[in-house]
This record gives structure tokens, C-alpha cells and sequence, in this order.
């Protein structure tokens, strides 16, 4: 039987390298840079809840991460540290091995190191801890989203409970769209990057994981505003497209969370540095709408009438 | 139905007092102090393994910060801040509100700021992360015990492994006994205090979680030396005491875990100071053994015999 020591040895203890001291101890160490904050968010993971019992162990390792890189993502921090605790109904050397192989190669990709964890027994639940440095005062918040502010969103949206969707036979997708949409729900790459390169761009931003209506919609709240989302502007992947006038894709691209964009205001004058991030970072940004003096969240096709909303955001105990 | 909303606004969004931004955001914003390591650490706990299903949430909510305020004080570090995931079979309102009262009761006390967590349905699983400061290169690290050092422990051990022994039925104890011991394995108090007194005067120290033949075991492992415990000097409680001779009252002081004392080395000419440090924060402490060149960890009577060891540390895939 491989000890919870053993699992310790083997999987756990990565190298890493911007760190005083990591694993073996009672705590980890590490120096955060003169003049930067530190972010912090954590990320708990429940089997048949956040993924099924038989999903890719790889994949799972990779999405735990990739939540929690996102939460930096949105607040323009440099993910730096990591902690990871696992609940494991067994001491499986597979799966765990493969599960941190997904793991440690996200972390590796975005430099972070693991530097401290726990390991117990019981129903598989994994909960990430994520620590970043952001310099004092440049954190892109969810309250300061200002009226005049145009709205963008990076890459596309809805894949991801399109795969969903196709999970349930919601929708029908050809194998093709379905890779792509799997991909977009199992794998998802955290936008790190524009984040980092929005940090003095950007007002107010926030990562879309509980679906693009109810997160703008925390924008909103956070910073005393009403969003108005152009449904016709919402960039789609080439897949969705076809299926944009499909109320089921619809619902996917306002409604379902997962897709791990950043959803973000910015003035109008900044309309050239935004775009600009985005080439330099190779992550598409749309303008879908705009901030005004009110509240909520309103969406309206091209030509500004509402479009009636199906299904609000993603509530654990709803 | 209560909301995932409703509980982090009612429960899990309690006022702070060191930090830059807490809850409501993608991350929580903290300031490190200049010269200040960041010490991490984190626990997670689950129902059936680390605490019963019908146990008082406000113990769970205690034990579940304290057991990370303990790595605190094993390190010599300040708790400043701390994350709180908790997976829940429902939104049991009383059961959070009663968990989170001894959660942030003893965050009160240490003077902690919750500054985030997640909240998700799934098999109660509770994931806690502590982070606290402590001055670069000052930190009581396991790996640097040394031949000649005296080796100490705080407080008294074995009287959480005894209430346990009492619930399997394994010892009986007075009514007044239990007490004692129950208040012992269900309300820790972690020695923050004592852990940073000890500060420039112990050499190596750890938290008793596993057991305390475990755990100076591995100070001793990483420090590259053996230690040697006298066990007629091993504290125990005035209920203990009287249970000296019972082999499972010693298995309970020598290899149960949960006491969170702080066990540690210092030099002989650093006794006058651990002493003081001990007055200073309310703590006993006692020289139970020395650290001798070698490996490994020897438990010897009085008379220098070896006293023959049942158990070992706890190791959850053992």
C-alpha cells in the first residue's frame, strides 16, 4: 500500500523556483516583491459535481489549476504560488500521477510553484489555493466599472456549456464540434496574460465562470452600474456560430459559465491599448457593449431590442 | 431555499483588519511587511475521517482553524490571513452559522482575517489555508536541529489519543476525565504565542499533530540527527498522570496525535530563555530528551533502558 508519505515523495514535492522554502515543513516560505500585493483565491473541486468520477485525471489536474490561474487572470496578478489538497478515496498511484502530471505541466506553463499541499483520505475533492503578486493599487477590480465604459469579453464564450449541453443531449454536435467543445469545458487556458497586459488599461474585470450575464452582472452590482451586452457582437468559436439562432447555444453563450474569458470595462479612449494587449497576448477582444448610470444587466440584439433571458448564473445551492 | 450568495453574505463575509480587499472579487488583496517572509500552510479536514458527522460544528469550525494556526506557531510566524473553502451536503444554515462562530471566534482571538474561500455542495469537506509573517530567515524550520541540543515540548501530551481511546472504548475515564480530555481533542489551542517567543531561541520545532515519537522523528529525519526521549520526563495532564503506567495511556502521549503542543530543540545555553518564554506566554515547558548525532528517534525509561514503542504516526493511506 503506498503511504500517504510515499504519494508525498512521489508526486508532490516538484521543484520550484522563486521560492524560500516548499513541502516538509509545517509551512511553506516565500517573499513577496517590495511595492506588490498579494492575491489571493482558492478553488474547491467536488467529484460529480465539478467532474465526473471517470473524467481524465490529466484533465482534472489541468482545470483545478486552471480555475484558479483565471481568478488571477482577472485581477491582472502574476500567479506565483500554489497549494494543493486532495481528498482521495484511495491512494490510486495512476490516477493521482496523472492528475498531477496535468497539474504540474499548467504550473509549469505559467511558472507557479506548489509549494505546499495536504493529502487525506475521503471522498475526491481537491482544493487549490492560488497566491499572485499585483503591485499596490493596480488590481483590476469588480468595483470600478464606470458609466461611458465600453464592455469587452476575450476569446469566445459558450463553448464550453455547448459540451455541456451535448453532455446532457441537449444539442446535437458533430464529433468535430464536439472535441472543440470539450476541449473548450475540460481544458480551459486561463488568460493570464491579457490580464497581466490590461493591468492600467482596464477599469473593472472579472473571469467568466459563472456565465457572461451573471458575471457582468457582478460588475454591475460591485460598482453601482448597469451593462448592456450586444448579443449580436458576443463572439462566438467558428463552431458556435452555426448555431448562434439555436436558443440552446444562445443560453450557452449568456448563461453558461466555464469559459474562463475575462469579461472587462474599459474607457472608450483605451479602445487602441486594449486591442493591443490582445494581439500581443493572442487572445482575441470584442466590444459587446456598454456601461450606463443604473443597474443590472440588460441584453439587446443589433437592433437594441431585449432579448429575453433564459436561465441566470450558476448558484451551488440553487 | 437559501442561496450560495446568501450564505457568503451572511456567513462568510466578516470584517478585517489588516487586509487591502477581502471577498467580493476574483481574489483577496494583502500587503506583506517589508522584511517579512510569507509563511503557508493548509488543512483540510473531512466528516468521518477528521471529525464524526454529528459533531458539534462549533468544535469543527475551532479545530479546523486551529490545526493550521498550530503550523503558524511551529514555524515562529504571526497569523495574519486565511482562506476557507467548504464543500456542504446543503445549505444547513444552523450548521454553517454554528461552524463559522467557532471558526471566527478563534480567528478573534489570534487576530486572523478570513479573506476568502469557495463554497460548494459535496460530502462536508471543510479546506482551510493559513498564511502569516515572519521575519526572512527567522523561521523555526524542521531540518535544523543539532547533536547537543536539548529537545523540549510544550504543554502536556496524549490527552486528545486518550479521549479518542475513550470513545473506541479502549480506556475508561471518569465523567470528569473525558471532559478534560474531549475539551483537549476538539478545542486545540494552538501555542502561537510560545511559537513566537521561541523565535531566535529554539533551533528546529514542528507541530504534535501525527504523534510526538512521529513528529520529532521528523525533525530528526531532516535535520540528520537522533533524538532521544526520556519518558519519565514526557508532561502529561493531571488526569494522564495518574494513568502513567497504563500502556494505553503511553501510546497515547508517545504516538497519538492532535495535542498541537509545539515540540522543539534549542541549545542548553538557550534554557534560561525557553523558560522565560514558556512564563512569558502561559505555556509549560519541559526538556523531555536530547538530540545526539545519528538518525532516528529512541524512547528510553528513566534508567536509560528502551522503552519498547506500539505504533507509530498516523499516516492516512497506512
Amino acid at each position: 500500500m503506498t503511504s500517504e508519505f510515499d504519494l508525498i515523495r512521489r508526486f508532490f514535492s516538484p521543484p520550484t523556483r522563486h521560492t524560500l522554502l516548499a513541502g516538509g515543513d509545517d509551512a511553506a516560505l516565500v517573499s513577496v516583491a517590495p511595492g506588490q500585493a498579494l492575491a489571493v483565491s482558492t478553488d474547491m473541486l467536488v467529484v460529480g459535481r465539478h467532474f465526473l468520477a471517470d473524467a481524465d485525471p490529466g484533465g482534472v489536474g489541468h482545470k483545478s489549476l486552471a480555475v484558479n490561474l483565471s481568478d488571477m487572470a482577472a485581477m491582472g496578478a502574476l500567479p506565483r504560488w500554489a497549494t494543493l489538497s486532495l481528498a482521495l478515496p484511495d491512494a490510486d498511484e495512476r490516477w493521482v500521477g496523472a492528475f498531477m502530471s496535468g497539474f504540474l505541466d499548467l504550473a509549469a506553463q505559467h511558472d507557479v510553484d506548489l509549494i505546499g499541499g495536504d493529502t487525506t483520505r475521503g471522498p475526491l475533492t481537491i482544493c487549490v489555493q492560488i497566491m499572485g503578486e499585483i503591485a499596490v493599487g493596480a488590481a483590476l477590480r469588480r468595483d470600478s466599472a464606470g458609466p461611458g465604459d465600453d464592455l469587452w469579453v476575450s476569446g469566445t464564450v459558450g463553448d464550453a456549456a455547448l459540451a455541456l449541453a451535448a453532455r446532457r443531449r441537449e444539442i446535437a454536435l458533430s464529433p468535430a464540434q464536439r472535441t472543440c467543445a470539450d476541449a473548450r469545458l475540460d481544458r480551459p487556458a486561463p488568460r493570464v496574460a491579457l490580464g497581466r497586459a490590461l493591468v492600467g488599461k482596464a477599469r473593472a474585470c472579472i473571469d467568466v465562470s459563472d456565465g457572461l450575464v451573471a458575471d457582468v452582472g457582478h460588475i454591475a452590482e460591485r460598482s453601482g452600474v448597469r451593462a448592456v451586452i450586444d448579443w449580436s457582437r458576443v463572439p462566438l468559436s467558428t463552431m458556435a456560430s452555426a448555431l448562434r439562432d439555436d436558443p440552446v447555444m444562445r443560453r450557452a453563450a449568456l448563461s453558461g459559465g466555464d469559459d474562463y474569458e475575462l469579461a472587462f470595462t474599459a474607457p472608450p479612449d483605451a479602445r487602441g491599448a486594449i486591442l493591443a494587449a490582445g494581439e500581443r497576448t493572442g487572445v482575441a477582444v470584442t466590444r459587446i457593449g456598454q456601461v450606463e448610470a443604473g443597474a443590472g444587466v440588460q441584453v439587446q440584439d443589433g437592433g437594441g431590442r431585449a432579448v429575453e433571458m433564459v436561465g441566470a448564473g450558476f448558484d451551488h445551492f440553487g
